[in-house]
């Protein structure tokens, strides 16, 4: 009898498990059950439809259910949702349109994914509060924004990615727009000094970000928010609220059924994406899977995860079936590495960041390099700035971040590929990595920041960040190296300005008996009198890791003439 | 006494062994002789400050004289060459402007790069025949410019990066141009299927680029060059010619010194930089040094490498000289990485190629792979070509190529970063790169080159080449799986078009006894029917790498819509 494979969900990791399936078993019949009306669609591309730069929403439909049968023999029924797993008899209930039923299967793929976080705050089942995750939530919001005018409040709420993109998205569409972010950053998978940029750019382009402050009601009239309330007191406008604040893992059916839930809510998977239950594959935002770089099980919700999850759960349960055993095939796990653009900033993240990091008690080290996306003697040239997280003990690196206004894509991409190899900043500097002048730099902004993380990994550089600064710089001697006129427009209070070109005649000025840290805008100038005291004796030596550029907070273009 | 150092060669690698020197050592005294009249410039910048993209020609000098004396206390004499280094007696013999003097040197470190080939073609010492190397040399090609009019002639030899960046720079300037190239492609580090397009992008920009033809003569009038004649007997008027056909490192005065040479004619080092006489380093173009995917020595003049590699020998050279004897440091080797603009066109490469790889005896497996550079449903997607060289039986990548029009490079430094890794095409489709719709697909590109590479390594799918193509498909049953309207607009000689969402109804005209080469525009789906036949009994089956855009090469969105 031919054997049965369903999946239970069919938009990301669904869908890809479903066609993968098929690739490698022809003979197994697969139906796809999708709860909601649609299967196969870009939901990373709804906020961009919102805001009109996707101009059709048919673009958003990957793979139809005609494709799905006519190309690769899939039964999708959508409007279906799966209500119950019976592992004992090998079946689910199913509740569809022509009402409820069972149907038996031989492997099931769990893909139900993850579902918005909608807490019980008072006035949140009042018209005009969306969230947004699926097609018919992007819908709505258009649906919505449709009946307001140009200048209409609207209030988004929570500043991770998708806030942070519907926000632009709505600005895009000329409303007056407010972010409130209950944490002191945007942009959790970075660290709070790089996630500056992205809020500050935010705020010059128009958009009021509140940080630390949290949502305490809606308010509204007639049963449509009007305004937001929040724990500050303060109030709102609001004609329209996206709430972004994040999302669970859709795991009722799972939990019903008696699959093991991980430490982090999520369904646990052995590498195989097998559940407890050797005959149910789970895949996508609802698992957990292994942290390549922190070694720990996590549970992220992002797309590129979930269709290689899919993937593989839909080979193995596929070769199951399949008369001649095909191998299966193992997920590595997942770095968590994620990109958002901020209008003309793209700001990325990839593996632990530092608080995580601390967290899983690392010997957490960090540095942060600011370079030219490409060879500063070509025109266009913008800073970039990187950080990295290194372990160190063992040397490895465990996580990177990006801000910039461009390249920063290619940067993060570099080190989410050097996380997955292990490598140590060691290994970064030594990167044979491409370079003409439209591109890169003879020391690409990846070169330079393995060249600092090295030296301090090394035990030959010393930097402090703006945390150690928040401690307090008592007894400090602070010098900025940086010509007259840079220390004249802003500099740390109570820094001296002995320029890097006539540094070596201050030497004497300098008690070797208290620290001293050494600035510039980026590092650069820094590093050299550092080695220059280094050189002469001086041991109780730092350097301010990403210089008055991380420290005010703006990228300019002041490191560049000052390299060499 | 202070100990001296001394760099021959003050551009690329000499200015970065000088100024790494200074940093680890601040008590040496460090003198640069540079046998030019400039030190430290960015000479890949020079192409595109002959075009006028670089406006100003102060942009292209790094560090000046003032600034290496002001910061680095390094003492940098330019128009100051050394003709003879007698290492029994630790001294130079250097000719000034004011005379010839010796030297002494504590460590010396060579780098005296690269000179361009000028072989001994008939009238090639003929007014206006240039090189392309030096400030100097861009001066005078310049200066030659300014006297020509446009829509004159200018012939380019040589189709390597800088051949192809002169053309296109002086194709800015409105000349009518014609590249002429020896081998039967451009751009040498890539295979041949590869570089074609940047030869038809070139030519679809109104440049005539010839191939397979070598230079014979340079004829002229007056000692002034007018045309080039080719071995093929066509002669190409021509008031400027470039030449760009290669060079030859730079090694006179280490032979004189009996330093050992290598196997590529380069200077031999070792990790440390160190030449054959423990007292002299060398680095950049000059030198051999280990190709990481090759595992071979090699010599390749580039940018990137001659910078690293200069930062090591000064540091070891520096090092040496220290009381406190500092760790040294080691080179680990080069990937060859280039990659050069072609218009809007971007060509790269890293590592070996399949002709380097087949040389060097490694069991040699090629994928090409064509996928959008961002999610397709995002606007503005575009097709890139990625082709992977992997050793069939250790599952190391050797090297990858890419051509697209935007993200190339971005590709190809993750493809460096794994091929540094020592990665496997099991390694690369499980990268956890960053994905939104402005910057990538939740199946990047290198993803997807990634699986179809892995899936010829497990044996589960089989490539053929365009060059398999060439010896002949006699038997073959040739089956276009693409949509009738594609299939009009040009397919292979002797297909047969089964368009994949019926293709299922076709498989009984199918002969299993008889070899089937299945395509479609860019793979995908020829994938999908390949799995169709597999799982159907059928194991005579090849998919075309690359599919039809490859083989008509262009690159186009046709495989988009058929994306799932």
């Amino acid at each position: 009898m031919t054997k049965r494979l369903l999946v239970v969900g069919g938009v990301a990791a669904g869908a890809s498990a479903a066609a993968k399936a098929r690739r490698t078993n022809e003979d197994v019949e697969i139906v796809i059950y999708e709860k909601g009306p649609y299967v196969s669609y870009g939901n990373c591309g709804i906020p961009y439809y919102i805001g009109g730069e996707i101009p059709s929403r048919d673009d958003l439909f990957l793979v139809t259910e005609q494709r799905f049968w006519g190309r690769l023999r899939i039964d999708v029924r959508v409007n279906h949702e799966v209500t119950e797993i019976k592992p004992d008899q090998s079946t689910v209930q199913v509740a569809g349109p022509d009402g409820s039923f069972e149907d038996h299967y031989d492997r099931l793929i769990l893909a139900t994914g993850a579902v918005p976080l909608r807490p019980p705050i008072p006035g949140i089942d009042s018209r005009g509060i969306h969230t947004l995750w699926t097609i018919p939530d992007g819908d709505a919001i258009l649906d919505m924004v449709k009946t307001l005018s140009k200048d209409d409040p609207v209030c988004v709420v929570g500043g991770g990615f998708i806030g942070l993109e519907i926000a632009e998205n709505l600005h895009r569409r000329g409303f007056q727009i407010t972010l409130v972010e209950k944490m002191d950053q945007v942009m959790p998978p970075l660290d709070r000094e790089m996630a500056y940029f992205a809020s500050e750019h935010m705020r010059s382009k128009g958009i009021r970000v509140i940080l630390s402050d949290g949502v305490s009601s809606f308010e509204g009239r007639d049963g449509t928010v009007e305004s937001v309330v929040l724990e500050s007191g303060e109030e709102i406008a609001a004609a329209l609220v996206v709430l972004s604040i994040g999302v669970r893992p859709e795991t009722s059916l799972a939990e019903k059924a008696q699959l093991h839930i991980g430490p982090n809510n999520g369904v646990e998977v052995d590498s195989y994406m097998r559940t407890s239950d050797p005959h149910i594959y789970a895949a996508g935002d609802m698992v957990e899977t292994n942290h390549c770089s922190g070694r720990c099980p996590v549970r992220i919700p992002l797309a590129g995860p979930a269709n290689k999850q899919g993937r593989i759960a839909g080979h193995n349960a596929a070769a199951d079936l399949h008369p001649e055993e095909p191998a299966k095939e193992a997920f590595r796990g997942v770095l968590g590495t994620s990109i958002v653009r901020v209008f003309d900033l793209t700001v990325a993240a990839t593996g632990l960041n530092e608080r995580a990091a601390a967290a899983l008690d690392y010997a957490v080290q960090v540095s942060h390099t600011i370079s030219g996306h490409h060879a500063d003697y070509y025109p266009g040239a913008q800073d970039m700035i990187i950080k990295l997280i290194a372990d160190a003990n063992s040397g490895r690196l465990l996580g990177g971040q990006a801000v910039g206004f461009a390249g920063v894509d290619k940067r993060i991409d570099v080190l989410a590929t050097a996380l997955m190899a292990d490598m140590t900043p060691y290994d970064l500097e030594q990167l044979d990595l491409a370079y003409a002048p439209p591109y890169s730099a003879a020391k690409d902004p990846i070169i330079v920041a393995g060249m600092v993380a090295a030296n301090v990994m090394r035990g030959q550089y010393r930097l402090l960040t703006l945390d150690d600064l928040e401690d307090g710089l008592d007894g400090c001697q602070i010098i900025d190296v940086r010509r007259p006129d840079e220390f004249e427009q802003g500099h740390l209070p109570g820094a001296v300005n002995y320029p890097i070109d006539e540094f070596r005649s201050h030497i004497g000025a300098l008690d070797d008996q208290k620290p001293i840290l050494l600035y510039c805008a980026v590092g650069q100038r820094a590093y050299t009198a550092y080695r220059i005291l280094q050189n002469h004796g001086f041991s109780n030596l730092y350097s301010l890791s990403g210089g008055y550029e991380l420290w005010s907070g703006t990228l300019g273009d002041s490191g560049r003439s000052e390299n060499g």
